[in-house]
Order: C-alpha cells, then sequence, then structure tokens
C-alpha cells in the first residue's frame, strides 16, 4: 500500500489478532448472526488486517457492517439459495447478509463444481459488502485452483466523457498458487484507486494524487488535493484519462457489472442504488488442465524472475501482487495488528453497547 | 481509437470488404494453409478491419504472418491437438500456426462445453498471433454465452519499477449479448496502449502520448515524444506509474500469463521469449444463470443508461465498449475499407511474388 495510508505511529494501538477475532465474533453474533457465520465473517475481516489490507479491515469497514444490521439493511439470517443450477454453474441469492459470509460459501461451492467438471462458476446476488475480496479468489488457490473472485456494487466511478457516477469500484481478484513462493493474488479495483483508500487518505488528512478523482462536472481534477465533500466529485476509472486509457478502467468495471449483476439476474447498481453488491466467482481445477507440480514449479520460475527484474531509478526491488502482503502477514502475525487510536475508542463503545467483552489490547 | 491513428486522407485508399477477404485468403493457400484455416485466419483480419481496428487489421499484421510462414516460424499445416479434457475443460496445442486460425476453433469447443455444463475453458498454447481478440470472445456472444479470450505472449512491457520488459501487453476480450443494441465487446490490451498502436504511431510520424512508454531505465517518459528505436524504451503497464495503479496493469498481464501459459502447460514468454502467443478462451452459458431475454433486456438497460450519462467539458457523448467499433462496421461495410497506399503497395508486390491475383481496389 502506498507510504501515505499507513497509520502514523503516535497514533498506533497494536491488537494480538487473536484478541480482535474474538471481539469480532462477538460483535457479529451479538447483531444476530450464526456462530459460524460470524466466524467466516471475522476471517475475512482479519485476513485484510493480517495482510496490511487497512482500507478492508476493521477500521475502515466493521462499522458499517455494524451500522447495516442495526439499521435493518442488512438481514443477519439471510440465507444462501441455490436458484438455479447445472454441473458446472449455479446462481445464489444471499439473502440480504453481508458477502464476507456469502461469498465464501459461493467460492466453496464453485471448487466443488471445478472438481467435478474441471471448472466450477457462481454468481452470487443480494449481500452486503463483499470485503476484500482477494479472499474468496484464495479458497480456489489453496486447493490447487486458479480462484476469481468478482465484486460489483455500488456507484461512485464516472465513466469515460461522463460527469456522473454509474459503476462501483468493482475490484477484479485472481489467485493462484505457487511451490515454495508466497502465493499469487492479485486484488483491485478496476477505479484508479479503492473507495476506501478515499477515505482512509481523508482519516489520515493526507492529500490525494492528482488524476484519482474528478470534480462534479466529470472533468479529472490533476493536481494533488484534499477530497472534497461527497457530492462535489466522482472517481475516475483506472486510467483516469482518456489518452491515458481510462476507457480500459471503465470497461473492466462493466464487465464485473456484467457477469456479477447482469449474468446474476440482479440489477446493476446504476438502475437501482439499493440493489446491495453482487459476486461472480469461478475456480478452475488445474489438475484438469496439466500437471499440478509443474503448475507451481512455473509460478515458482516466474515469479522468480520477476523479483530479479533490473529496477528503475529511485526504486529498490520489483515485487509481484501478494508478495507483500504474505511478508507483512508474518509480522503482523507476530507483532499484532496496528489500529487508530480512535478506532480502539469505537470497539470500547460498541462492546457497551453490545454487551460483550471489550477487545483486548495487549 | 484516439485521433491521432487515423490514416491520413491524403493517404487513404478504399477497398470493399469482399476484395480484401479474397487476396487475403488466397495469401494464405499461397503459403500452403488449407482453404477452411485460410477463411477463418481472413475473417479475424476483416473483423480488425471492418471494425475500424487498424492496428490489428491487415496493415500491420498480414506482412508479419506471411513474413512468419515464409521463414518457417509458423507451421501452415500446423494441427489442433487436445492434451487433456475433462466435461468443462480441455487444454489444446496449436501446432505453431497462427491463433487466429486456432484461436476460433478452440472457444467454439469451449461454447459445446458451456452447451453440456454451463461452462467451458480452453487454454491453447504453441499458436502464432492471436489477432484482435475480441473476435474469439464474440463468437461466443453470438450464442448467447458471455465469452472471455485472453492473450499472453511476447516479452515489452516493464512491470512496475521494473527496468526491463517481462511480458506482453497480453490483451483481455470480453462480450456479451444485447437485445437491441450495439453488442458489448471490451477489447484491450493491459499496457497503456497496444504495441501495435505505437508501431502505427510511427508509420504515421505522430508523437506518443507521456506517459505511455518509460526509457530503457525503467523512468516512465512523461512528455510527448516520437517512438525511440528498439532497444531505448519498454512500454508501461495500464496506470503508467505507481501513484496511478501501474500494478494494476502490470498484475492484470501476469493473471493473463498464468492463465494462458502456466495453466496451459506452456511456458511464459519471459523465461522463452521464442515460446509463441498463448490463449484462455471461456464461455459461460447466461441460460445456466437465468433466462436469456432477461438477461439481455438488462444489458439494453444497463448501456442505454450509460449513453445518457451527462458528459464532461469538452466531449459529446459518452460509449461503452463496442459501441464505436459496430458503428465503424456499418460505414466500412458502405464505403469500404481504407487502407494506407504503402499498404497497397505491399499487396501489390506481395501477390505477385506468391503468383496470385492482386487486390482488386475499387
Amino acid at each position: 500500500m502506498l507510504e501515505r495510508f499507513h497509520v502514523p505511529a503516535a497514533d498506533e494501538v497494536r491488537v494480538p489478532d487473536q484478541a480482535l477475532r474474538a471481539t469480532v465474533e462477538n460483535i457479529f453474533m451479538a447483531l444476530g448472526i450464526a456462530a459460524d457465520d460470524a466466524r467466516q465473517g471475522a476471517d475475512v475481516l482479519l485476513y485484510a488486517d493480517l495482510r496490511g489490507v487497512e482500507s478492508h479491515g476493521v477500521s475502515n469497514m466493521l462499522r458499517v457492517y455494524v451500522n447495516q444490521y442495526r439499521e435493518g439493511k442488512l438481514n443477519p439470517r439471510g440465507e444462501f439459495t441455490v436458484l438455479q443450477e447445472r454441473p458446472s454453474t449455479a446462481a445464489v441469492d444471499g439473502g440480504g447478509t453481508l458477502g464476507i459470509i456469502q461469498g465464501p460459501k459461493a467460492m466453496r461451492l464453485a471448487i466443488e463444481k471445478a472438481r467435478q467438471t474441471g471448472a466450477g462458476i457462481v454468481t452470487l446476488r443480494n449481500v452486503g459488502h463483499t470485503g476484500a475480496v482477494g479472499y474468496h479468489a484464495m479458497l480456489a488457490a489453496d486447493q490447487d485452483m486458479i480462484g476469481v473472485s468478482l465484486t460489483a456494487g455500488g456507484v461512485l466511478v464516472a465513466p469515460t466523457f461522463g460527469a456522473a457516477p454509474r459503476l462501483g469500484t468493482n475490484p477484479i481478484a485472481v489467485a493462484a498458487p505457487t511451490g515454495t513462493k508466497p502465493r499469487f493474488l492479485y486484488d483491485a479495483a478496476t477505479s484508479v484507486v479503492a473507495a476506501n483508500k478515499l477515505v482512509l487518505a481523508d482519516r489520515l488528512n493526507v492529500p490525494l494524487h492528482g488524476g484519482w478523482i474528478a470534480g462534479w462536472n466529470g472533468a479529472p481534477i490533476m493536481e494533488d488535493a484534499y477530497l472534497p465533500p461527497r457530492d462535489q466529485y466522482v472517481m475516475l476509472p483506472l486510467g483516469s484519462t482518456r489518452e491515458m486509457s481510462s476507457h480500459k478502467g471503465y470497461g473492466l468495471a462493466l464487465v464485473n457489472e456484467i457477469l456479477c449483476s447482469v449474468l446474476g439476474s440482479a440489477v446493476p447498481a446504476m438502475l437501482d442504488p439499493d440493489s446491495g453488491s453482487k459476486q461472480f466467482l469461478a475456480a478452475y481445477d488445474i489438475s484438469a488442465f496439466g500437471d499440478v507440480d509443474r503448475f507451481k514449479a512455473s509460478m515458482d520460475e516466474m515469479l522468480e524472475t520477476l523479483l530479479q527484474t533490473p529496477t528503475a531509478p529511485g526504486h529498490e526491488r520489483v515485487i509481484y501482487p501478494g508478495i507483500a502482503e504474505e511478508e507483512e502477514l508474518s509480522r503482523r502475525l507476530r507483532d499484532g495488528i496496528p489500529l487508530h487510536r480512535e478506532v480502539i475508542d469505537w470497539f470500547t463503545q460498541v462492546c457497551d453497547e453490545l454487551g460483550i467483552p471489550p477487545l483486548e489490547v495487549a
């Protein structure tokens, strides 16, 4: 993650992952969510916090989730209903609970189908936030499959040449197993930056980079600037301007909308902003295409070649998607997860309100 | 396509598509390619030229293909061999002929599997150039499926922070059917611009936009500049710089390398630059997930909403991927395909050398 997004050391409290996990599970259960689902939801949040993906961890997301359950926008007992099924495919309705709870179930169904036929594809509609979508993809990678997890939801990003938001930041995740190297995981929004990064920059009081957003009239803001009030900007697709190929980011966001919403018999967010999040989950069984050990050895060799690439001026090393997060994972399992004091205060308050034990700060 | 890439009117000759198609087929057959394969290859080239995708039409590509067959780098009788198969998947070897000939066969196999199980996924290795990859994806869309066509090949693009090329421009194509609107087709390289666009800019003697390429040391060139000699630049991934999220374009290129090369039991180009192109073709049967008519009506409504988006200053309309190309298709079927005089001269020469009738210019 870019340097500007790290929690400043003076405001940081380190929390052991097991303590944080227990409190998140307790919060979910206090909201009426079944124990298994609470455990699953907490695992997705902790996954983000342990890998240094603060934008999708407890700081940015948990309070949103809590409010949505409390306000009745999410259903803590939402069911997982298969609407239609074929040997390699399924369309599922998530019953209006969080995507971090239903998404992993949908991916496990895709994995099961891939084991039978070579590939499994599942659409999931009617869920809340899907969290760090890499989590869902990684479930397949851990079964010697390639995992794909796409999400559509929200109306934040303007199409190229447009002056109004029409699409979500619609992230793409693809995970693949390796032999000895840290696993490959691509996980990125199709906007220039993730929406949660804007919120985080705002909280940390750092300016946005030029080209990340456009003004209310759709003209890209090309200088560094602080985040304007919510109704005075639109987000830009990856590429930022047409000359720099923003139509590619716009098109990828739209691909997600088609695969997640339209294919999944849901309504795109631009037509109904309250239609929730939608997912598209795919698992491709590596053994259906060739030898698994050969695949992993080839991944290792390719990734090592990338790591050995000579660097451009001012840069220490070339990395590949997933490696920095797995390095951070080792550190945080050892040193705990850094949370902003303000987030700790929120935990104290919400645990008190829900009548559960407070978060244990080491 | 950006304005800078159009053939200048003074240098332009209009050729009827049927005449161009006949000549391309004759050229392929004169090189030893079977009639069916010649017809298929010509169809992919004409598809690009008819839709205004000059970078992947006869001007840029056919002379390359001809040289590769003549020099023995491609095998005109390369066979389509299924290496391994499951109900939803297949791994195929293309026998060293063009991807524009074998790719469509691989997609048809994916479509057949999708009809049986809901999804079909085929990897294709050991082929030459795969042409405008949207063609392959569109084959599925025309069967009421969503088509995905990925290509990996070549070593042109530097990873983020890197000073040497490691990846091809590895394009992504996704096609989806509509009801009454022009079909949806996303088809774009994962680099800032396609490699063929650099060649085209060079031929047309127009400068490249800042941020499209980096110098030999990996530092992005941020001013407009003419294309340097081949060994004095590297291409940049979509996003251009790290602050503008070039790691996303880099990661997508790497995803293609994994799905096309590593999954398909081929060697990534960064490890063997002579390993040819590789493809990943997927078809998802819309009827396996929900009602096809509902899907198409939903596509139409969503695409119309995008077209109606208010525009940013200086822009006339918001479009969606595929619409401009389908509009161009109608014009070119009527008015012919504009070719540069220099390309016409090449046709005259090559037809003479191969002993086939010359291209009929209207």
